[in-house]
């Protein structure tokens, strides 16, 4: 946490199936491909204009047009809102992060100088009231939380969200990170007006498949969202992911039969652990974390055999644990053949 | 300066002559085009990689590899620059914005948790390394200026900047903003390798036409490249943009062909103000400062004609200025010509 590291760099993988950062396996809309082929020379050559991404991002996730602001991937996002809403040079803020997290949380909140305070998951790492209570004092002035969790993939139900809304001191805000919302088929979104201290985080890089545009947003009551604007730089998305973004929200059917490939995927996932007595958290997102033992050697093996994963052993309460993109079956069966490999060598 | 704004959002332009932002009124080389016409769907699902780009434009920058950093637009790149060298939590941190400059350096700063020391320029706008020394404390971590500046077009000569160097405290760094260098034909570079407190900024989105879709980079000694990789995120350029560089970068006789038209349309700019006796500042960029006396009125009567120029009367010593982006020379006699009778208009 105090490394200042926002995360280390993964390395380059050229070859085999990607299963380490939670990508769209299957790549983008191939609506998007069209949209972007027109986009032309003078386009490229000017600063982007936003109004329409805009639009119909709010319009897509049901919340009025000041309520959105268009970040360059959601990993901007977060820094922005630590940025904008811890106050600098108030040695004295505390940023909580509910832990297990996102790699991001912490350093983000450290680059603004604040105070960083993690949760101590338990040995389920299920999400914890009581534990968010603990960490909140009087000196909070941001808690941050995934929703679905990244990585153990488990929803927290809207009351929950809430709860902790109301704990935290009145200056404070709620951070929740929806970047998996799309494969829960669930949001905060609907009660976004009536939680001015909540600000919802949303990505285009997974369930959307646009992890190469860099695309996010960040939603809040536009108080909320007027301080942001304060922390990023006017032109930070560029025009491809602006002209990409309004049509991917538009093929819900593409989304759609995506979403329950990765439900079947994820049961593809379930029925492997089962079978090798691995634990694994059941998940409402498009990865699945598993607890392998020896996660290193695990990830080394399958990496050898091209099926690229994320040891996530580091992780608050993730010791021996690996996270497993669930993305097209085909990705998943290979994964799954190889992990089972993986494993019973190195039980043989 | 403390509104805490990195600087406020100009509103979208649909039609006209865009000479406001200083891009490339040609739009990008046609190479680019093709190549990211080659993209895939995958491609625009997966994270990006950098290490092509990364080492294309060190190569065309005539640095080893180690000393680039690409960044989302060089507005990241001020931002990074900020977080990652301004000492959080110590509000003892000066940062000096040498005057005029471009309108993010000292937001940035600010939004670092430093505080701001702005110069005072003189009445001709020079750059002065007077003004320098009396802005310089022992409190100094960064200081900031841009090569060619921004509005005026001066070129600093590379001693000046040297001597700025010499004069700061040995844990300040000098970050120098050559975003508009191609034009100038001249950069630090070469002395980078002997200056280990000089950061250089560029960005791609000038001469080279890319402003839509960001891409700008850092470059210094690689202790200093570290530092700030701790303040950005692993995955800020976007697919296109990586892929853009490249081929961007190997055409050089797009770029040589546009600096050269560049070069024609300030010349066009000179004959037209001195016809008009409006006061000019020579430039070695792609734009002019121009005092044309009452800048908002000029600014709305040429935006009415379809010609979007930028009104910098509020930046410190501009008063009465605007500033004219000089790209393709037909836009620039159409902008001219605009001038002329809304300058004649104003005096009838």
């Amino acid at each position: 946490m105090s490394t200042g590291y926002l995360y280390e760099p993964l390395p380059d993988v050229e070859n085999g199936i990607r299963l380490h950062l939670n990508e769209h396996t299957g790549g983008c809309s191939p609506a998007v491909m069209e949209a972007i082929g027109r986009i032309t020379r003078e386009q490229v050559a000017w600063y982007p204009a936003y109004t329409g991404a805009t639009r119909a991002c709010a319009r897509a996730l049901g919340v009025p047009e000041g309520f959105v602001l268009l970040t360059n991937g959601l990993d901007e996002g977060i820094l922005t809102a630590a940025l904008a809403l811890l106050p600098r040079q108030d040695a004295s803020a505390d940023a909580v992060v509910v832990e297990p997290a996102y790699g991001m949380y912490g350093p983000c909140a450290a680059l603004a100088g604040a105070r960083v305070v993690a949760t101590t998951p338990g040995a389920d790492l299920r999400f914890s009231i009581e534990e968010v209570r603990r960490a909140v004092s009087p000196a909070t002035r941001l808690v941050l939380l995934s929703n679905p969790n990244n990585p153990t993939g488990e929803w927290i139900p809207h009351e929950a969200v809430r709860d902790v809304a109301r704990l935290v001191p009145p200056e404070a805000v709620v951070f929740v990170d929806e970047a998996y919302a799309d494969f829960a088929g669930d949001t905060f979104m609907s009660f976004i007006e009536t939680c001015p201290n909540v600000l919802v985080g949303r990505t285009f890089a997974k369930a959307y498949g646009l992890a190469g545009m860099r695309v996010g947003c960040l939603v809040g009551v536009p108080a909320l969202v007027h301080r942001l604007r304060s922390a990023i730089a006017p032109f930070s998305v560029n025009v491809f992911a602006a002209v990409a973004l309004e049509v991917a929200l538009r093929d819900r059917a593409y989304l759609d039969a995506y979403v329950e490939e990765v439900r079947q995927s994820r049961a593809l996932i379930y029925d492997t652990c089962r079978r090798l007595g691995l634990p694994f958290w059941p998940s409402t997102a498009n990865f699945v974390l598993i607890r392998v033992g020896d996660a290193r050697a695990v990830h080394e093996t399958l990496a050898a055999r091209g099926v690229h994963v994320r040891d996530r052993s580091s992780a608050p309460g993730c010791e021996g644990c690996l996270r497993i993109t669930a993305g097209l079956t085909r990705h998943t069966r290979a994964a799954m053949a190889a992990l089972e490999e993986a494993t019973c060598a190195g039980q043989g």
